[in-house]
């Protein structure tokens, strides 16, 4: 039954808390790619789809009801199974570049390292429903006080995640540290406390290097 | 990692195709049960609790897109998952019997045998966010025409797995049959081709038989 999860080179992610920049990140890949003269799929998760955009919602504002860490993580992979299927493989099959804010080592870190599920129930969840990860993903990483402080004020009414407390956060940081470690080929580690230049700078760096890569072995 | 699935005296589900009597099953059970004196939650699948009902409502209604196979059952395993903890388990923990319309069994039927996917990725699913399953469980077996038949008319709108194809049913039909064969110590199989009398009759059989082990055990 076991399936094996293949890396795209064309599929890229960014990684990391809040107000870690992924948003500016992703505004310099999409530029930087487009001026190569390639097309840029840009995408979120959870999210990406009218239906998992759906998913979404349920998981932020799930209402009234306490929602368990295996029914958010099931809805996570419910949403990341229709993603991939209706946006990400039909883009990399007709040769676009896919940038995705968040992909599966989200829910390691978050579902895994943050509320403590197996790693290994999300492994064959990722092996089973995904089937595919980044050739690239791009960790922007920060001091949890620092990010927090620096997303405060843009939600009024933040979500059932964002008002998690600090230590939650500081499991997702180290988390998403270890995900980088055990996969030192696929991740770059961004220090995100620099300037905003400086992290664009570094972002620009590792997918020049990355296009590099790829071109020697095309 | 490898959990088990462990049978509960106390939990009963129907199964079923469409128009073989399932809700008058239910209230038959409900009222025997009652007038021996015990308390019955009434519940069903997809759903049984808001937040599993609105994933219900994403699984029947996606709108216009389409619904991959493994994306429907992430969200209905994402559905029981919230359901068993909010409502199974905590009604059985008080000593009330709960009656489901429909359980994990339907998943085996719909998803697996329905639309192919893997029984041992099921399986999975079921042993690491389930982790429950029914003592008893009436299959209430019907033709698969005259059960259409008889459900026919009774929704204005049919819903996306009710616009199936007969092909599609009588796989359902068959992998509910096989279910009922590899556990023949948890299923009562009950003609439905029978009056409403007769099947009404085989109903409370089943649960007087069931009852009466209980007490020999307890």
């Amino acid at each position: 039954m076991t399936q094996s999860v293949l890396s795209h080179p064309h599929f890229i992610s960014l990684e990391g808390g809040e107000g870690a920049g992924k948003t500016s990140a992703i505004t310099a890949l999409r530029d930087l790619l487009q001026a190569r003269g390639h097309e840029v799929v840009l995408t979120r998760e959870p999210g990406g789809t009218p239906l998992a955009e759906r998913i979404r919602e349920l998981v932020l504002n799930p209402r009234d009801e306490p929602l368990h860490a295996d029914t958010e993580l099931l809805l996570v992979f419910a949403a990341r199974a229709q993603h991939v299927r209706q946006v990400i493989r039909p883009a990399l099959q007709r040769g676009a570049f896919v940038v995705s804010d968040r992909f599966t080592d989200s829910s390691y870190a978050y579902q895994g390292a943050g509320r403590g599920l197996d790693a290994r129930w999300i492994a064959e969840l990722e092996r089973q429903a995904v089937g595919i990860k980044p050739g690239l993903t791009l960790l922007l990483d920060l001091d949890v006080r620092e990010g927090r402080a620096r997303a405060a004020g843009r939600d009024l009414w933040p979500d059932r995640i964002e008002s998690e407390q600090d230590d939650f956060f500081e499991r997702v940081r180290q988390g998403f540290r270890q995900r980088a470690v055990e996969e030192p080929q696929r991740f770059r580690l961004i220090d995100a406390s620099q300037t905003p230049a400086q992290v664009g700078a570094a972002v620009r760096d590792a997918l020049w290097q990355w296009l590099e890569t790829l071109e020697t072995l095309e």
